[in-house]
């Protein structure tokens, strides 16, 4: 299998593709990145590197901070985490504040935001915000072996100025008891987290420890990371979760910000980065991307 | 790997396990089955068949008829289908109602009931529902190798006259325009279809065409068997979908009868009864079961 | 105050006003009648009567029926009726099903079509539908002193055909053990009941037990008829009661028909009908005809 | 009708009533009152005044100070206030966030915390939250001829430790667009109105403009008057307001501390206080009372 010719026909599709979705706008700095830009990197278990596009091109990580952070926990509290978070996927969107409601403060599952904030918050454990993002930084500069992966400062203010829908959930778990530290505090702790840049090859080689292997007991042990795979599975595309494992059949998590890591166990550990997103807020380009390589590869998990 | 070691193995813990979930009660035929019964079946790629427990024992598979008759429905109408049903997790139970309104009788997923009834409705076209039962029995048949596979009538009588909730469903579809058939047919014919009874053996081995393998194209394309496979990782076991991914790693569906047919693509198709349900109605040995199996063997997907 | 001049000053006006909502499409019959028609009645405490427009002409009378049949079920069952419908006013259209689901089938108030349902059903209490059907009638015939009340068959077969949202919230009432007979039995009769033709002058003069005075006593209890009232005035006018209550300060129950029965307790009944139907589905010219009446008359009951 | 014997009656039977109710527990100064308290007040239409128990205990008036903001509300931008709160009843509590979600951050009414939380935030307009606070007070003095109402600024406190439910509604509006200043700065003015103490007979004076009459046009035209006790009537007591108009037959407006204002339109402005609440959350024994009383009196608007 010639992954590089594999990745240079998906870069030369991409490159001519002319549905490329529509950027997010919620914030002016995510608002003004072109749709045109795509880039891919490919980590296989044997070590090899292959890329495609703007590979190199640092773009803002937004969600897919999510899944280093829940590794984090898991690695620091371990099965007691999920006594503040659950692991089913959540159905429609306007369905989170009902089902905090009725779940009394417990999200659904850690990678919709109201989860992500509880694991946020579960790791800040009474520290400083700054101690918290420089763990962070610091777990991601190690897995990616590359120190040049920073925050960008611009966008972690735009996204506290625009982020009353968080600040809402964030109280609301508050009122319910399941927030440690003030909601100021958190979200302004996870605004930062998102606003991570990082290019899809640093991305890829920061996924290596998700897909197994020689090495990756080193950060998980191999039970933890199957169900964070399996959380990215179910519950990593946010309503259009079920729609990429029918069409990509890989564990992935995506970003608001166009980007996807997609993890093909003991094969590769795959990013993408297309800002145009779907209707499901999802990189349209990026999941195209993803599909057309496991097709090719034959790395979907479901045979 | 010696398989039946591993099985004889599981079946000892099963048979003293002491938390053994509660049956089923909204109907009697099921409320009087005993908790104690277990059974399990894996036939693997090679060919070969292992068993533990009271494999051959009929029970009434219900909700795992679902993946049949998808199959049937996708081999006949192909992606057709995706118009008249979605392919998403459905979250919190009491959302069914609210998210058929909100998406204009479109149900989520093929797995929840009102997009079974949906499916049943889309192969009906036109037939009588007992010339339907008749084609989903041969393709049983067919697929397991074995003609002795039947409709419970007491269990589908019983199913009818406590149905107010599916026909509730059914109505509230065909209000929305998508119901081809009075509800009460199509209804009919569902619950006849989930009372099919078959044993743990004969599940696995309908099953077998969902690992791919040798003859896996025969019944269904690679990228169909695929996309179920994904279904039923994501939507498989209701609201305790993304439990099951987490625990046990392989697409799975289950039954309110006690039934789990789970797949390792490339390797087996499993299947398992014991009666008693979990809090959230799958069963609970057998959900175990596949969860000891899958440690065991390594066959998680998520490597 | 000369009623009868402003009567004709309303009458004047609706006939000229260019905003006559839209007539309801969801059956044939309905939709085929002209948004023209305006038709007036007032009987007022001193036994007086005052019309304007087509008072005479008969129409579907629709959901306000639903005031009469709650009228026979507290007469026969009293406050017992409370066990099976509340008495709160319901919000968004799209939560009758949370509701129904949340509260274990028991609709908000008799005024949503699942609480008049559960009414019928009460009343139907193991008779043949004709014969309650029969009641019903008798009931209207004598409160209004007309014997010309009429079921018109055409638009009760055409709701059946079109019923299967009702069907679906009887069935799902039933599934919680909220329905005494049949779906179809009692959804049957409740169509029918919804197709029962009167005129505005009938219908003024069957309300008039529900303002009380000479012989208000003699159908209900002064406390019931306060309470119908109550209820009108909080739920009749489905997610526009607010509205209703905030612009004509009456309690008054609208019908799909066109239709609206409003009480001026200790002064009037009245009746207004003018087929099209304003966003909430309650009639565009019978509200304003109303409030130009209580701003006329200073009828409204809050000040 | 001797009013002074029929409020002796009441509060012979309040102070012997076993059934009291709970307290509210959600902060200390709250929980920490008796439910022994009762006391209530009424001024008639011809000026006046009746008082039983401990009319002139200060209490906690919560979400009765909704009604004066909102009467200052309209006074200051009549209509247009109309665009960013709804005047329906709001159904169950759960629904609160559905409903803002659903309509895009437009609260149901301004009784509702969220829609009182608007209109706190509409006649902030730019002001020092000390500034509003001042109003508020003088328009509660003028209104009641009685200088001594003050703010609790320990109950304050302790609304604000515990407010995060609210923060969560005003992040939410404010993620909509429908909030004007910053979350914590009207909800911290929000906190201080509902910590204004009054005793039932200050409540009762303040309420006379709502009764009309003499004078009842200085403080808002009588079309505002109707207005807010239309809005009272279907949407001042929660999820009982059906309950309340059921058995009262009053408009009125109930808070967390116990109090109840009702008006009795051109005969009667009520207030009551007993701090127990029932399962809705109003007062046990203040519903209780004012039912009493309109039973007694015969001023029920319902005839």
């Amino acid at each position: 299998m010639d992954l590089q010719a594999i990745l240079d026909g998906i870069g030369a599709e991409m490159a001519a593709a002319p549905e490329r979705g529509r950027v997010a706008d919620y914030i002016p700095e995510l608002a003004r990145v072109s749709v045109d830009h795509f880039g891919m990197a490919v980590c296989t278990a044997d070590g090899q590197t292959f890329t495609a596009g703007e590979a190199t091109t640092p773009f803002s990580i937004q969600s897919i901070s999510k899944v280093f952070t829940l590794a984090i926990a898991l690695g620091r509290l371990g099965d007691q985490l999920w006594g503040r978070v659950g692991r089913e996927p959540s159905g429609l969107a306007f369905n989170s504040m009902i089902q905090l409601e009725h779940e009394r403060g417990i999200p659904r599952n850690p990678f919709i935001n109201a989860g992500a904030i509880v694991v946020t918050d579960a790791i800040l454990a009474g520290h400083q915000p700054r101690e918290l993002l420089g763990e962070i930084l610091r777990f991601l500069r190690e897995a990616a072996g590359d120190d040049d992966i920073h925050i960008n400062r611009a966008v972690a203010a735009s996204e506290q100025a625009h982020g009353h829908r968080n600040l809402a959930l964030a109280h609301f778990m508050a009122a319910h008891g399941n927030l440690l530290h003030a909601p100021e505090l958190t979200c302004g702790t996870y605004f930062h987290q998102c606003a991570i840049e990082m290019s899809a090859l640093q991305l890829a080689r920061a996924g290596r420890f998700l897909m197994g292997g020689a090495d990756g007991g080193r950060i998980l042990t191999p039970a933890r990371r199957r169900r964070i795979n399996a959380l990215m599975m179910t519950c990593g595309h946010y309503d259009g979760s079920g729609e990429f494992a029918y069409r990509v059949g890989l564990p992935g998590k995506s970003g608001v910000g166009g980007g996807i890591l997609a993890v093909a166990p003991g094969r590769a550990s795959i990013a993408v980065w297309s800002p145009g997103l779907n209707a499901q807020g999802n990189s349209q380009l990026g999941t195209l991307a993803v599909e057309r390589l496991t097709r090719a590869t034959g790395w979907s998990v479901f045979g």
